[in-house]
């Protein structure tokens, strides 16, 4: 291999030890039944084979490997600017600002081109402007979601999480699948508002 | 919804909540600097990444998805078969018998279609007969071994791992990428061959 090649090479092997960070963002999902909090690096892979199995349920065809992608790569930027809880009214102030410097670092460990197309991709889930994103984002939302209500409602309760901020953080996921939408309605959100775990103060519909 | 249509996506969810446990299986390698070892899943989510950044040093062309898919799903019987060390000769042993009866057990779970595609992925995986195959081996086999090398070989010194034990478990390493094997021997094995931290008792030349 030409000292060009390797220096490539090493840039790529730099960066893909640089993400094993992500190992260490942890969210504020519980898995495992409520045994502990989800890391970055699970929830990326369990999106993605979501995405393999529930693409057949998407409101519009998408390129598949575009949008597991995305989601493979959709918190990167976290390993720097760390996971902000999206019912953290405070945190998410700074989080586009946040992003963005840890983009621009991050990215440029890989050679242009790679660093280029990596930064595209999140670009354009956050944009959520495409079929590939508007599904990604379906699943983003709905991943800790299902989680949420697997743990009987740990994260819920332990937040305080009401209706309405559910429906807020929630008010792209019909664009990405309605069917998936309407079933997470149905099965992880109406039960746990039933029993108290999700709250309604303000008297909203689901 | 009808009810047919809900059932099928009841038995998708009922799989996606059942291999939440991959996240509960710990492998050998460790991670963030050898501070606690890794899940499968992550382990998984780091391997499809790759892909992405290292494709272009593949010996053929591969469908980019099918390889991705298959590193997302390959460890999935493990969340009934456990993780068997790939150095602990007497668990290699009962592997293959085990991992098939946990593939028919977690595979039943999905609506018949899905349950074939997936379990058809796995099963290519483990044949390691076509060009995607054959990189996401490469990948399954450097990702541990560039992580052992990132915390100063730990993995392998608590092991007493030898020289002999890596080559053959890389046998198949350089059929989907001669280049990255040539750099993970130059890279992550010599260095750490010379600081004694892989052994070499038999003198085998790498």
């Amino acid at each position: 291999m030409s000292d060009q090649g390797s220096k490539r090479l090493d840039a790529i092997f730099d960066f893909i030890r640089e993400i094993d960070k992500e190992k260490g963002i942890i969210r504020q999902t519980y898995v495992l039944k409520g045994e502990r909090k989800e890391t970055d690096a699970e929830h990326a892979w369990h999106m993605a084979v979501m995405v393999l199995l529930l693409k057949e349920y998407a409101n519009e065809d998408f390129d598949t490997l575009k949008c597991i992608s995305m989601l493979l790569v959709h918190d990167l930027v976290e390993v720097y600017a760390g996971d902000t809880y999206c019912y953290d009214a405070q945190a998410v102030k700074g989080q586009a600002e946040r992003e963005q410097a840890a983009a621009d670092r991050l990215f440029a460990i890989l050679p242009e081109d790679l660093g280029k197309s990596m930064r595209a991709l999140w670009e354009e889930f956050e944009a959520c402007r495409s079929p590939e994103a508007r599904f990604a984002k379906t699943m983003d939302n709905l991943q800790p979601m299902m989680l949420n209500a697997a743990s009987d409602g740990k994260a819920w309760t332990e937040h305080g999480v009401q209706l309405k901020q559910i429906l807020k953080r929630n008010e792209k996921s019909a664009l990405g699948s309605r069917m998936l939408w309407d079933y997470a309605k149905a099965h992880f959100i109406a039960p746990n508002l039933e029993k108290g775990r999700i709250g309604n103060d303000a008297g909203d519909k689901l």
